[in-house]
């Protein structure tokens, strides 16, 4: 995983940014900052991975860089508890265990995470209040409080002789938190009047025009739907959601009904934020799992994760009616608080479409309803972030492409140079001076693929190995000739994933092992006795013939036995 | 893939309606109705795989009940010539060669299918005017016009003892449609004057409030992005939008810009159609695609296919950088007039990021600036359909069961009795008397999956195994031994997809095969010489060290060799 090789440091008065991860298509936000001899790390996050990854767990970046510079990472600096921002710390810290520092919140749920991994108390893990400043090495590094969809969210702001360099981390303005937790914006103005050096800001929304809405906006849509509710009512969202998850308990309250807790994460998450005071609910209000006949349907509200349609995940365990202690029935309503991430609509689309065949009515449609908000500032917003902050240089970040495009518009059209606005690709070490800037060099980013207990860096060939498999099946033969290739058994052909298990499959393959007689009675005949030349030509001769017969071309593994 | 079965006729005074698909999550539009001895077929589409379908090309539903009753079959009707509505035709007319009824436009898509089937000549192919009637055995059918995103688009009635039976195809109540073809909104209410006996009706957009824009409403948006373009433009949609296509050569016109055709599909169905009359463009507006470097990038427009990021459409070559003789610059303006497919965001967002990397601008929020407006009825034109036809029975027909489910309660607030309104299930046989119907019994209805040249009646097991190869890769093994189990040779061990071709993997496999050593070895001396019984031991021993060692659970396959 790692190579060992060093990076010049950054010439006299310049500091370095590097993404590791988190530009592109895959969210797996990971970036550097290098002054002089101190390097600190902005978040560290996993993706998921795409479709044409198959059988993999997550993708990381190569941490590579930061272990071949392990003496100068004087920090791990986390903004917010979502996966795509930790989800990397496990793999990262069991190589380099420095220093994790991150809000209460957030650390709750590293905490959690790193328990897992068995690598609790292995690390040094650091709380901050939001505001505080933390030391790392000559630097100093402020968290700053910042609204989104998961509570004790902040950005990170690091002092250098250049300047603030100031990482957004995910924001919105949200001037009406649910938890009173407003975004900093003072902290955010004052960097702007000492002058901001470098602002990396949170992208993901930069195509949509205006003003995202308020989370405090779902509580009237949630009461819309629970006054039109008389039975059972089944709200799903995202555990780490904790805002969400106050407002259902706020809502079943002035509703008159009860609240149960389904799913490993939402039992998890609401505990951990409800231990330090960032959810609220009084006893009475709660229902066990195990409790939930003796609540009349009227009175009761289930909360369960499964909003993204995964398929281990409460909502989908009762849409297919796996669910022990709680089955889906006529009168139910499920309401589903949150929009598929891309790439989910499918596994969303089915999940709803499970729930209608078991009976319930099923609330979907979140954008129009005002059901859920978005936890990313919008166009505006993020102007206004610009406006506050002034900053010199500009890096748009957590994005695909075309958010990060659109942002960096955004940056030019409200006043930084040009010059100043840098489009980065993971690895590029981009190197900041008072008031020019380049990309200098590359680091290697990975991707790093976690398959089970496997690592692979470079992956390619076996995903393309497996896409194959997949598509077009496998078939194995074994051929048993002595010296003089005279077939003295077989060949045998087993298949898997290839023709079917039926009189037409049969055939084929006797046909394929006439073929495969042919051919090795040639090599015979020829007096050609090289084992590696008839594996191709066997090899040849049955791809053509599947491939005529069948369409396909199914991955081949070929034995020759040789016995004399 | 057919059985032999022949189901009852109707009681007298009845009718049969079965969905063979259409139902449920893969849309493959076949519906067949039964009036005495005479059968209809209704559309014959096919549906593109599910992701949990690897290597599959197409889903078809099963024809058995047709073929079992080929002398009843009277001829397929097909309201339009979209691929789900037409694409099951090749497979179904080379076992069951009847009569297919279809307007112009529509029958020529047909033919350019059946030619690349190499069918053309081998089936009666019936050009029907919309208005015009059509006997079928003792039935008469009437093809209805109505709007849709492809020219020539209509409903199907079918005059029974009982009334009319209505299907609508896919529709929408567009007033002022490109071509001037409205809805023929006197047919429909003439029905509802003479009673509706059932109306199966198009429920893509039930969920949808209001009433789906015509698509005249997308002129001014064309008009305001080519306003705005000062480079070349490209402009991306479906190729059967042949109104999308008439209105890209008009406000070419009125920017003083010409228009290149790209992708097979585009230049197909375009020249089919402005063939017969539905398209129109004067010479020379148009540039052929060598021609494309003579003409100044502001007077350009290329108008090509890959709206859905289908990775071998003209859209996703430009995105590549793999389309010979047009490469993406700086300065090039990208329109996607389109929106994703349910399942397709990933794919799209994909080539809109490749775009942006090779310097391009993309418009691609259709549903803000208005450069793409739905096909489908919203729900206002639903209650307008019902109230037009005034139907005693109801089939909601055409999306998933959120969409029939919502479509249902429109048709019971429109007036429908509950008792008159059926959710289908693909194979249900609906039999429909004067006042009351109910499902009296199944057919087969598949699916049946193209595999190249093979095709699957039951693919579940076939598909498992790929899904296994595509998550865990496949392991071979071959053990050499003589008739009392002493390993003579090897073992041998191939993977595919499996552990990485490295160090790693090396040490892996020299484990496993000491393992597998062991087990021939405790065989051999507990003089058990069970061939099936070794295999399975071979196959837990490894399969035990794999998932311990790797987490995965590759398939298997052992060749044990037996020489003497």
């Amino acid at each position: 995983m790692s190579e060992n090789f060093r990076h010049p440091s950054p010439i006299a008065g310049a500091v370095q940014v590097i993404p590791l991860g988190g530009l592109g298509e895959i969210g797996k936000n990971t970036w550097c900052l290098r002054v002089g001899d101190d390097i600190v790390v902005f978040d560290c996050g996993f993706a998921f991975p795409n479709d044409d990854m198959p059988g993999i767990d997550y993708v990381l970046p190569d941490y590579a860089y930061l272990e071949s510079h392990a003496d100068l990472v004087r920090g791990i600096f986390i903004s917010h508890g979502h996966e795509d921002h930790i989800g990397g710390l496990p793999f990262l810290l069991e190589r380099l265990p420095v220093p994790v520092y991150a809000t209460p919140l957030t650390l709750s749920l590293i905490e959690g995470k790193l328990s897992e991994h068995g690598l609790l108390g292995r690390v040094q893990l650091c709380r901050v209040e939001a505001g505080a400043h933390v030391r790392a090495g000559h630097l100093d590094v402020q968290l700053i409080r910042v609204a989104h969809s998961i509570p004790d969210a902040v950005a990170i702001a690091v002092d250098t002789p250049l300047g603030v360099v100031l990482y957004s981390g995910d924001f919105k303005f949200d001037p009406t938190p649910i938890d009173g937790q407003r975004t900093d914006y003072h902290a955010l103005t004052s960097l702007g009047e000492r002058g901001c050096f470098l602002l990396m800001s949170d992208s993901t929304n930069a195509t949509r025009p205006g003003f995202t809405a308020s989370e405090a906006a779902v509580g009237p849509a949630l009461d819309r739907v629970f006054a039109q509710t008389s039975g059972r009512l089944i709200i799903t969202t995202f555990a780490s959601n904790i805002h969400r998850v106050q407002q259902v308990f706020d809502a079943a309250k002035r509703y008159g009904r009860r609240v149960a807790l389904l799913g490993r994460s939402m039992v998890n998450v609401s505990e951990r934020a409800r231990a330090l005071g960032y959810l609220t609910w009084q006893h009475e209000q709660f229902v066990a799992l195990d409790a939930l006949d003796s609540v009349p349907p009227e009175e009761l509200v289930v909360l369960t994760t499964g909003s993204q349609g995964e398929p281990m995940a409460g909502l989908s365990r009762l849409a297919t009616g796996e669910q022990k202690g709680l089955q889906i029935q006529h009168g139910d309503t499920v309401l589903i608080s949150a929009i598929p991430i891309p790439g989910n609509e499918k596994a969303v689309a089915r999940v709803i479409n499970q729930l209608y065949e078991r009976g319930a009515q099923v609330v979907y449609d979140s954008p129009r309803l005002g059901t859920h908000v978005s936890g990313h500032a919008s166009e505006e917003e993020l102007k206004l972030m610009l406006a506050f902050t002034r900053p010199r240089h500009f890096v748009p970040i957590h994005g695909e492409l075309r958010h990060l495009t659109r942002h960096a518009e955004l940056a030019m059209a409200s006043g930084v140079s040009p010059q100043g606005v840098y489009i980065l690709r993971n690895g590029d070490v981009l190197e900041l001076r008072e008031d020019a800037g380049c990309v200098v060099a590359q680091v290697p980013v990975g991707p790093v693929l976690v398959d089970g207990r496997l690592r692979f860096t470079r992956g390619q060939s076996q995903l393309r190995e497996r896409q194959r498999l997949a598509h077009d099946g496998v078939v194995a033969t074994l051929i048993t000739v002595d010296a003089e290739l005279v077939l003295r058994d077989g060949p045998d052909i087993l298949t898997r994933g290839f023709i079917p298990p039926d009189d037409v499959g049969m055939r084929l393959l006797d046909e394929a092992k006439r073929r495969i007689v042919e051919v090795v009675d040639e090599a015979h005949a020829r007096k050609n006795y090289d084992l590696s030349r008839l594996e191709r030509q066997v090899v040849e001769a049955t791809s053509r013939f599947f491939y005529e017969t069948t369409g396909q071309r199914p991955a081949q593994m070929v034995f020759i036995k040789r016995i004399d």
